[in-house]
């Protein structure tokens, strides 16, 4: 099944939900409007289209393979690799000094999700390297930006993350890779790292590791980690390639999913290292690229739900089953008639577009905090992101569970392409922090240490939508009441998760989970009450009349079947924590 | 991991919430005591966890492999089922007249738990085989039964049942296979059946086939179908096997999970069958079989889910990472001590055991239903089958995706385990009637059809559990508090379906799933409330208290985390058809 991607949408929630009136005055983007993005994001879209999304099933079939410490991808993985890299899709937001386009990151989000779409396991090399790109920018020194930057800008050589060992996982505290600072300057590294994601494999010349290590004298835990660049082909001083570093790939994984992304583990056997930065402030550097990564997973989420919904409505067109119930047909029709796969496929696109739409909410966020100094715009994308994260990931299980099921048996049957879209998806709530992770992030760090004030903010502001959605049009007005009473739900439950902090915090910390899931559909519904009232406007203009009225049934979907379980959360927050603090789990 | 099935569970099940008072006084099951089913099912389960569930994982890897027309299961298989024969598991619940143990029903229910938790491949050629026993039992000729019960009930033959063609899966009316009339009374069968489980394999001497078709002048739709008996091999008049049927595998299905059970595509060309009763009343005697099935699949989501919680346990319990959040030691502990961990655990126990409980009462209405005239069991039975099959199939899923998550990264890797599980569980919402097909059962024929009288019933035995949870112990109250909102939640929600249903029958469908789970949730979280109950008198009589304690903290926790979802539910039925129905979506 072809993919088609979803670019009008994409576009109507640049214009109308990422704050799109404050990111493109920002100076840095004043060479872009809106008709100029739209015409890079229809170019990138039929890249992908044509050349990505086919590859999907063939990887996932072939896998990367292993042999004797070369990974080596499917071939037409290589093809179209090299193609995204002479289009120079690699640099799309990256700046225009290292030879990126200097597109806004809202624009940036919007390509992560086409590019995941048609292909995740292809999707995360580029991923990877985005992260290493921002690392480098931020802290790199000017050396460090003037040798790898350019070649990563323009995808000849990829990024990755090296912070997981067998037993450094989710706590990066018991990080045991060691790097030793030698006369020249350069440090040795050597130790073992695991869960690499394309830690090895032959799309790029080269491969810049990106390494969480512990100098000798640094001190024990989460502080005593410094971050270094270990190129796995060393670089000469004109640029050129030098020779292979001390960076071995001992295996791949054999994993459920996204089979054509090779999981690598490295040895490091004294590699040579360049530091980054100053001695043991690595895992706040790692954060900067982390926080990118979480954001662009929660993308990834979407991604694999828009392909999932994609499939699930062409085959609900295509086969025809059954009599409707009401009766009004004689005959079996197409499944689309029946009530409940209407409601599953209703289900799979609200909560892609309301990820989608918040998405585009915190990417603009993040675009207004990176350049202009804007605290308030600063903590509300830090509190989005895990929100992003945690819900889109979560969701993402459940859009492409819901699409097997609309297949019925043949969705179980692997050549349908359904149930990868189910293996591929297990692992978004997982990797760059659990899910558990992001809800203490989002508890611990966006809601605890500042007293709650962005949170309230985030509140107010939804606030100001259900005021405006109760002066509005009857679908407005329907939303609006369910938003209110999410929002209620959310409120209650921030005040109780406030005041409990203080006395018992374990029991804060058990609706830690909840919390984040009644925040994220919150948000979602929010955004897409927002977008259903700039549909009215654009309805009201006259335009584009189709999509402008789906676009309301979404929200309005949304705030029917998915808000209410905002209550649910709110109830397992307030009274579930000493249940599940006190259990007793037997031997 | 080894597998310990939770055989003290299962009696606590079949003690106090079979109706084992009412079960235990059907004559057919005088001879047998709790003693002796606790015996027999202690007995069954070591067998199960030493010989079957070893194989589980290994069959995974191995799968079923197809040459040339014939299947070949992995070696290890072919061992273990020749044993289970041997020692005549198949056997425990069949009629003692054909050298059956004549266990009743709820000690089958438990079985069929233990031994696909132990492996569900292996487990679903006794459950198919039980399924033909049932069939041939009430539907059969004499000469039939004495034909081909008694090898069937050894487990020298196995059974299958071929309903689904390519264009006729949930909609049976469409099957095309035809059945023409010999003149020695036998019948040329020929067509294609697909998605046949265990169609072709080599643990058995032969297998029986009951297949639907068609026969020349037989009406068009659902009530021209007939049933045969097609055997693999031919059966001569002293019972010896003879030639060959006509009946060849094609192939099978490359699957998601259960990759160990072959799903065969059979071509029939002019094989030779055998008509089970009448003509024309085929789908009638294949629901009896169906139903006993729709059943056994639910108990088979129990089972994944034991399966999936005790190995997530496990490994919560030796996983150590990071400092507790209470800041209450220095070091990293096991994630079992993690307030979210426990939170997914409890999740994982509290619907397994749910689903056990609600599993166990109906099992016992079943065996009344079937050896006493009692036409209210019978309904409240025919009632909770779908809400065993659906709720238990749909939370297995669930359960399955929360053991992937408690392991982290290494639940994405195949070898874990954990990964397999959520492979497996997701047929169980598809297979033997989806989920939709099971609500619509539910609503169609088990509610709208008796006016709710047995829907109001079941709401009623609620209350009463209500009254009694009222006058006990504090966490008695708190379950009963609970309860009571969920039982709201139904009661609103079934007058609404049912007004509803006499003016606009497709809104009433559009909230057939929501009903289903609302039901399901509650059903089962009855039933634990009722479990919590009886743990209570056995604490006060001094009776194994970590295991009583434990079963009110089930209870408790399904009661403040679980029920919640029911007012969700209820929001869904009542305010979301219209925005489902009205969908309009994109070419």
């Amino acid at each position: 099944m072809s993919y088609q991607p979803p670019v009008k949408d994409l576009i109507f929630c640049i214009e109308h939900l990422s704050h799109w009136e404050n990111v493109s005055t920002l100076a840095v983007y004043a060479d872009h409007d809106l008709t100029d993005i739209g015409a890079a994001l229809e170019g990138f879209a039929q890249f992908c289209a044509e050349q990505i999304a086919p590859l999907s099933q063939i990887g996932d079939t072939l896998g990367a393979r292993y042999d004797n410490g070369r990974v080596t991808m499917p071939e037409a993985d290589a093809q179209a690799y090299a193609q995204f890299v002479e289009m120079g899709w690699q640099s799309m937001t990256h700046p225009v000094e290292y030879g990126g386009f200097g597109l806004p990151r809202v624009v940036g989000a919007a390509a992560v999700e086409v590019l995941n779409a048609a292909d995740m396991s292809f999707g995360l090399c580029p991923l990877l390297t985005d992260g290493a790109i921002e690392a480098l920018l931020l802290t790199g020194s000017d050396e460090q930006k003037a040798t790898y930057l350019e070649p990563l800008v323009a995808g000849r050589w990829s990024g990755t993350m090296n912070l997981t060992e067998p037993q450094a996982g989710s706590d990066l505290g018991r990080v045991s890779t060691k790097a030793t600072r030698r006369e020249d300057g350069t440090y040795g590294v050597s130790g073992t790292k695991i869960f690499i994601t394309y830690g090895a494999h032959d799309l790029t010349e080269n491969i810049i590791h990106l390494v969480l290590a512990r100098t000798p004298e640094a001190p024990v835990g989460p502080k005593g980690l410094s971050l270094f660049i270990v190129p796995q082909k060393l670089v000469e001083p004109d640029g050129t390639l030098g020779a292979e570093n001390a960076v071995n790939c001992v295996s791949i994984e054999h994993k459920l999913g996204v089979r054509a992304s090779p999981t690598a583990v490295l040895e490091y056997d004294d590699a040579t290292g360049f530091l980054i930065g100053e001695e043991n402030r690595g895992l706040e550097y790692m954060f900067i690229m982390m926080n990118a990564a979480r954001f662009s997973v929660g993308v990834q989420g979407i991604a694999i739900s828009e392909r999932a919904y994609q499939r699930a409505l062409a085959y609900a067109r295509e086969r025809v089953q059954s009599r409707p119930v009401n009766g009004q047909a004689r005959d079996a029709v197409a499944i689309i008639e029946h009530p409940d796969v209407r409601r599953m496929l209703m289900r799979m696109r609200c909560l892609t577009e309301g990820g989608r739409a918040m998405a585009a909410a915190t990417a603009g966020l993040l675009d207004i905090a990176h350049h202009r100094d804007d605290p308030a715009a600063a903590a509300l994308a830090e509190f989005m992101v895990p929100l992003v994260k945690g819900f889109c990931s979560e969701r993402a299980v459940e859009v492409a569970s819901l699409g097997v099921q609309i297949h019925g048996g043949v969705g179980f049957i692997e050549e349908t392409g359904a149930a990868q879209h189910y293996r591929d998806a297990r692992i978004l709530p997982i990797y760059e922090g659990t899910t558990a992770i992001q809800a203490n992030d989002l508890l611990g760090r966006k809601v605890m240490r500042d007293g709650g004030e962005t949170a309230r903010r985030f509140a107010a502001r939804i606030a100001e939508t259900e005021a405006e959605l109760a002066n509005g049009f009857a679908e407005a007005q329907a939303i609006g009441t369910s938003l209110a009473k999410a929002r209620g739900s959310f409120e209650s439950a921030l005040d109780w998760l406030l005041e409990t902090s203080h006395k018992d915090i374990d029991a804060a910390f058990a609706g830690s989970v909840p919390f984040l899931m009644l925040a994220g559909t919150l948000a979602a519904g929010w955004k897409l009450a927002k977008g259903a009232l700039a549909a009215q406007t654009a309805l009201d203009a006259g335009q584009d009349a189709r999509f402008m009225t789906r676009k309301i049934a979404t929200a309005l979907f949304f705030a029917e079947h998915i808000l209410p379980d905002c209550a649910a959360e709110h109830a397992r927050i307030l009274h579930g924590a000493r249940s599940l603090l006190d259990a007793d789990f037997p031997d």
